[in-house]
């Protein structure tokens, strides 16, 4: 409705990183050169159908089966500086293919940790102006080959929404299927249970720390490269969910913003203890151990309060046997009177204060 | 993920026009002050529950009933500055219930065109830092009192995200259930039907006119100020939609980017013509003729061009009765041979060259 005042270009628009092979540049228009049924037609061909859409995109909205009579939804959005940079303190940037990537799989697993499996998504895009063309090309490509990768071979998009703006923000909503089954809620875990976790601790906070060095991707070992490219496209577990459903777990989330953050979480939820084994968070901390040293950060801090990788913490029965991809990380216990949230998680009895992520506060 | 890095406050941000009666203003706290879980505990209380949820917030995702074994899905962006101000030129502001209420009514009304009934909506709320926490507060109102009042009473919200950034958006993406029925899409008209209306033409255009301008609030005419109301709280036409769908209608959309754009799209997808009845259209010129009168503008360039009010265009059978609440607006011809979707409507035979909105283009 705003034409008379279009987004301005800023800096960070403006930024993109020619260098990176993964994002193409050779196009350099600009959104705000075509009309939104123009910048449509780029971006269409690229998204990934759904075989569970009737009626998929270019109606008032989408139709899609939901064969058990119910509907699992949940939504996160991306916003640049907030949750990627265009161009980080390291040279690298962060190209549509990217935000596409993550901001598939963060909604995927969320799906992923009520034992769902993911149906359909919609996309809603804000972009200002001066965003090239191609890199709303990408994030398309990134959506699809996510979905794709991590194996949602049920899930496409659906349909979507494209505003501008004077920021980058990507919103998708994702609907899955429980396949007959009962949600794993957070509330599920008892005293007695085992706790295990599916996927990875500590990557994605040590590729983001990597990213806001001054350390130029070139100079990076190998494996320092692939914390970058686990912040950019995580991989969250997605067979576990289903798979933990489907083989009694109790309770679950994914880790979005920490393992004690979402420790805690699950623990308030289902009114108990946690206790983490520090042995066996020892062993997440080795393929960190590199990326720390070199930036005088604690690779026990990215396993403990980092977030983004979207692992999958589950309870099952202590004498269950856990299904594959499930490594034993702790134990829920009885809650004392009067505990706070902020202590129902421990690690081998001790107190841990780290934290993961708020948004909001420092 | 990023603290470092919080959005800083600007102009827009801290404009909020404290002689609106229905913002609360009294509680200067800003978003950035509460943790984000503060932050939710004081939207939450103020967000209607959905009567199908069986899982509603707090989990990892929401799970709503699907009772008719498919699910309707639809998602729209309001960004400030583009969709709203925080402070316009005639002294008026956007207040957070109005925008929660807008965004409530322009995602029901995508479900309404499609004949379906809304069961549920996830609500994706980008803040900077310097929001006032009673304005994210109104926007759950907002939201609320909008599916209550224009009569979604089996919706509610049911989940939802929150995230910082340099401007406010708000993404709600909603849900519904078809009853049995078939969808109602925009390809089925027929040449021999009649198309219908039922809402509002150029309200809401005229409202926005109104608060670009220089004239003060206090100096509009009562029927003036309404037109404000409906820009910033629109009032589509809900028990429409479902009842149109059981009443035979064979085409449907929302017009959402005005009169010609949209029944340009109906002709488009379902390959014919759309000839508008100028004499009928008049009718639509006369609660605006004074606000275009006092502007110098067109109330006929508002009821062909304006969007936002989401009335419904709908296609019936020539020899229906159409059910209540719409009224015959044109006709449905055979597409010439070669002619291109822009003169694919005309208004009494007459080439009409006002167009709606475009987000992009100019």
């Amino acid at each position: 409705m705003d034409e008379q005042n279009p987004a301005s270009p800023t800096d960070e628009q403006t930024a993109a990183d020619p260098s990176r092979s993964d994002q193409p540049t050779v196009d350099q228009l600009t959104v705000d050169q075509l009309s939104e049924g123009q910048l449509l037609a780029r971006i269409f061909p690229r998204l990934r159908a759904s075989a569970s859409a009737l009626i998929g995109p270019g109606d008032d909205a989408a139709v899609l089966t939901a064969p058990d009579g119910r509907v699992v939804i949940s939504t996160d959005t991306l916003v640049q500086d907030q949750d990627f940079r265009l161009l980080w303190n390291n040279g690298c940037s962060s190209g549509g293919f990217e935000v596409g990537w993550k901001a598939a799989a963060q909604n995927l697993s969320d799906i992923n940790a009520m034992g769902a499996v993911a149906t359909g998504m919609v996309v809603s895009l804000t972009l200002p102006g001066a965003t090239p063309v191609a890199w709303a090309e990408g994030l398309a490509e990134g959506l699809s080959q996510a979905i794709s990768a991590l194996g949602a071979s049920g899930c496409g998009v659906v349909g979507g929404d494209l505003s501008g703006g004077r920021e980058i923000s990507v919103t998708v909503t994702v609907l899955g299927d429980l396949a007959r089954r009962a949600p794993v809620l957070r509330s599920g875990a008892e005293p007695g249970d085992q706790l295990a976790i599916a996927g990875r601790l500590g990557w994605a906070a040590a590729g983001w720390a990597l990213l806001e060095s001054g350390i130029p991707f070139a100079a990076l070992s190998p494996a320092e490269q692939r914390l970058i490219e686990a912040f950019h496209c995580p991989r969250p577990p997605l067979p576990a969910g289903p798979l933990a459903a489907a083989s009694g777990a109790k309770a679950m989330l994914d880790i979005s913003d920490g393992l004690i953050r979402d420790a805690g979480r699950l623990a308030g939820s289902s009114g108990v203890r946690i206790d983490l084994d520090a042995r066996v968070l020892a062993g997440f901390r080795e393929p960190l151990e590199a990326a720390a040293s070199r930036l005088g950060a604690s690779a026990l801090d990215w396993v403990l309060g980092g977030g983004e990788d979207y692992g999958l913490l589950s309870a099952f029965d202590g004498d269950a046997q856990l299904p594959h991809g499930f490594a034993a990380i702790g134990s829920i216990l009885s809650k004392k009177d009067g505990t706070a949230p902020e202590s129902a998680v421990t690690v081998s009895g001790r107190h841990s204060d780290t934290v993961g992520w708020d948004h909001f506060a420092d």
